[in-house]
């Protein structure tokens, strides 16, 4: 819930408490992205994260996109 | 070194070996921010991490963006 759907990515911003917060979530889906060696686009803005999900090899959207998204809502 | 001077800010691209070494990377980047209360805007694509730094309070460049880049550098 709160992904943003667009043709080729999905995206969605994270508000935490502030940029120490940010940080902890980032290193969380970092290792959840290294699992799945699948990796989003991550900008950190002070306490809010985006993460933007595509499979580059594909050019577009694919399963393993939604599935790391769904590993990142169950933390 | 390798920075990007425009007239609001300042911008580098690091190129690290992989996203692990990204990660590292931005948590030691985290800890000079905290250190200097002041915050850069950190994308990370897979291994590459762009910072950028400006002084959001004066709407532009201050000494306090040169001297986090300045840290930066130093590691």
């Amino acid at each position: 819930p709160g992904w943003e759907v667009s043709q080729n990515f999905i995206t969605k911003t994270y508000e935490l408490e502030d940029f120490r917060a940010a940080l902890e979530f980032v290193n969380r889906v970092g290792e959840l992205a290294e699992s799945a060696n699948h990796h989003p686009d991550i900008d950190i803005r002070y306490n809010r994260v985006t993460l933007t999900l595509t499979t580059h090899s594909e050019g577009g959207l694919t399963d393993r996109d939604f599935e790391l998204a769904r590993r990142i809502e169950s933390g």
